[in-house]
């Protein structure tokens, strides 16, 4: 069989234990799908560009990665375990998604989706709250859960932020966090922050009778975001957020095994670095796995609501990822065994004219999430606050927007402001 | 003025003290580029996409981005330094390279460079060793450094592993690193690995009278990580190599500075799902220059040789950015005060053929490495390492590569196969 076409094997059947992998390939003019694949293949297994010495025919076989399947442009590959290490992402990540993408026979190249077989799944740690662990501190049973980024999001000091948060927490929003830029500036230095803001939501959960969240950024180099968390825990806190990309897998697999006593809000910015071209780069889905298996309790995914045609399926996708036992279509279908469920975050451009649109597509199980949203309401943070859990209130009774605003003032101001969906 | 062009300060000159970065935005349609340069400049410091109520006039003023130039589709907007935190690269690309890259108002956006002011350029360690500090563990005064890969890059187990590391050595080459994949699989886990590997290489270094490097690859989570890096160091290593890109800023930062006596050799997997496309993501020069500030002691740039058309330019400002005290043209002109020059790695599909073009294009300070064509040499690794070893040597007396081939079979046959540049 020519050296072109050695990896492929359709038609066979991915074993169980293999990791199997989906992508899409665009070849480069001349090379057609089938040999961009067999290149994949290749590179993100045993191959290289030439024939070596070393190398013999049954080691081949043992090792190599295998084309199970293209239809049209998807090409399904199937890696043999042997080539992978237990809880190491980063490993993961450097092989099927490492060189590949600078491949000279394709030219463009996307991960769209990977399914870890169940020994790997339980080489790792996976969230240590899940869905009915951040329930359980925050005292909520069933409902989504409303949250708020303080705007502006950089710049405030210590009192100010707090003051903010604490405002939108009376307002009635359950969980307040820092944005992904803000960790320990000089303008309002991280542990200055975190005592104003858990004293002021001491105050809140007093005064409102329900439970609160803040949710300080700890990214930093791990050294120092672990002494972050460790502060965090010693002063009461009950979360934590990192900003998992700019942070990468190894930091984040870390600090996860310190097990602190804390829900672990992943913020994926950056992710549209390499998510957003449809054509080339990894889908959002695959690190909404890959963050559930490294355990994440809560992660950005988008809003699939507003004007960003064409998302809702890959929202819904991650959704998936994140809060099934069982989810993915076919051979990329991916068990979670005792892996617990996690969180979805939407999150970005939202209002409370949203949250109908958002119960709908979410349910209970999801995090809302407002910034300018609540911020910008005409009468300010408290306000949009309650604009906001209003507006829940009402999806929660079944009742329309438009008669809940009858109710509400806020809730009124703000569909003035910015309508509904 | 309008909102929409708050952040525009076109023709005002950045500070010393800001950061600077050059974007190429295209705008989606009905959207000018001085209104998608705005959004991002907004969205990347203190901006939300609605009025909020908490931020006043001279508070904006303050924490402000600035789009200071357009030309075309190139902006460059300057960040006030306050918006930063000291020693955080984490947190630097959460802000300049974070949301951005999702923003509605822009179809594609690429972080084309980035220069960091003085003392944020302190707060970070850069390499401990750096070129000097590399030459002087391998008493190799002044010449390109010679590596390989060992191939097939997966599969082999310790015993054999060492053995095309020694005799690769031995044949020629100066430095032998693990590939990217390979961390601690069963079938050749990481200590019995690095124990063979260091007695083969102290044999290669008794029977040449060189000084040799065995790079392993400690790629894993970072407190794994940091246990190969003490165990290296313990059985006298002098290097260890770090896949930079799917391990993460935060875990690399914690890495150096524990401050092992050990190279730090930068492998970027997975650096092309997010540098390949040329209007969107971010460029391999800004990690470069990212890579150096945390302390990477060397680093894979790409070849500039070969079949990749206009790549060279991309190629030789990655080594500008790895190896000169200032470096940059303009605005982002980056000066690098004391942080040692790091060593750019050539790598990828490269030949003994090859090396007079490489040694034209990047001088003495380099590594010049290769996998298949040294492994896949007709008679095997050892004299595929003497093939790549005579070619160098010719170029370093300034004969050419056909008469170097008429003293050397293993350099002859090289050629036939793989023929010249």
């Amino acid at each position: 069989m020519a050296e072109k076409y050695f990896y492929l094997e359709l038609g066979k059947e991915p074993k169980d234990s293999d990791f199997v992998a989906l992508f899409k390939i665009e070849p480069v003019e001349g090379k057609s799908v089938e040999e961009a694949a067999n290149s994949v293949a290749a590179e993100s297994s045993i191959g290289t560009w030439t024939e070596v010495a070393t190398m013999s025919e049954s080691f081949r076989e043992t090792f190599k990665a295998r084309v199970t399947r293209i239809e049209g442009n998807y090409v399904e590959i199937a890696y043999p375990s042997i080539l992978f290490e237990k809880g190491n992402m980063s490993q993961i990540y450097s092989s099927v998604a490492g060189n590949i993408f600078g491949m000279k026979d394709v030219k463009n190249l996307r991960l769209e989706s990977l399914k870890t077989p169940k020994d790997f799944v339980e080489s790792f740690d996976g969230p240590k709250y899940g869905i009915d662990g951040i329930r359980e501190k925050l005292k909520i049973k069933k409902r989504p859960i409303v949250g708020t980024i303080v705007k502006p999001k950089i710049g405030l000091d210590p009192e100010s932020q707090s003051q903010v948060m604490y405002e939108a927490m009376v307002g009635g929003v359950d969980v307040v966090k820092d944005d992904e830029n803000l960790t320990s500036q000089e303008f309002c230095p991280f542990e200055e922050r975190l005592k104003k803001c858990l004293e002021k939501r001491k105050k809140a959960e007093d005064e409102t009778g329900e439970g609160k969240g803040y949710i300080p950024n700890i990214t930093a180099p791990l050294d120092i975001m672990l002494k972050r968390a460790e502060l965090v825990e010693k002063m009461g806190g009950i979360f934590a957020m990192v900003d998992i990309i700019t942070v990468g897998w190894s930091a984040l697999q870390s600090l996860r095994k310190e097990s602190f006593n804390l829900v672990l809000h992943g913020h994926r910015a950056m992710h549209g670095a390499f998510t957003r071209n449809k054509l080339h780069g990894i889908s959002m889905e695959v690190i909404a796995r890959s963050a559930r298996l490294v355990g994440i309790d809560q992660l950005h995914i988008g809003t699939a609501v507003g004007k960003m045609e064409g998302k809702r399926d890959e929202v819904e996708k991650c959704a998936d990822a994140l809060r099934l036992k069982e989810e993915g279509e076919g051979r990329l279908r991916q068990n979670w065994f005792s892996v617990k469920r996690a969180m979805p975050i939407a999150s970005g451009g939202l209002h409370p004219g949203h949250i109908p649109a958002l119960y709908e597509i979410f349910g209970d199980d999801c995090i809302f999430q407002f910034g300018g949203g609540i911020h910008g309401h005409p009468e300010g943070t408290k306000s949009g606050a309650k604009a906001v859990r209003d507006s829940l209130n009402a999806s929660l009774r079944h009742i329309s927007l438009s008669s809940a605003a009858e109710d509400s003032r806020e809730l009124k101001m703000a569909l003035e402001k910015w309508g509904s969906v």
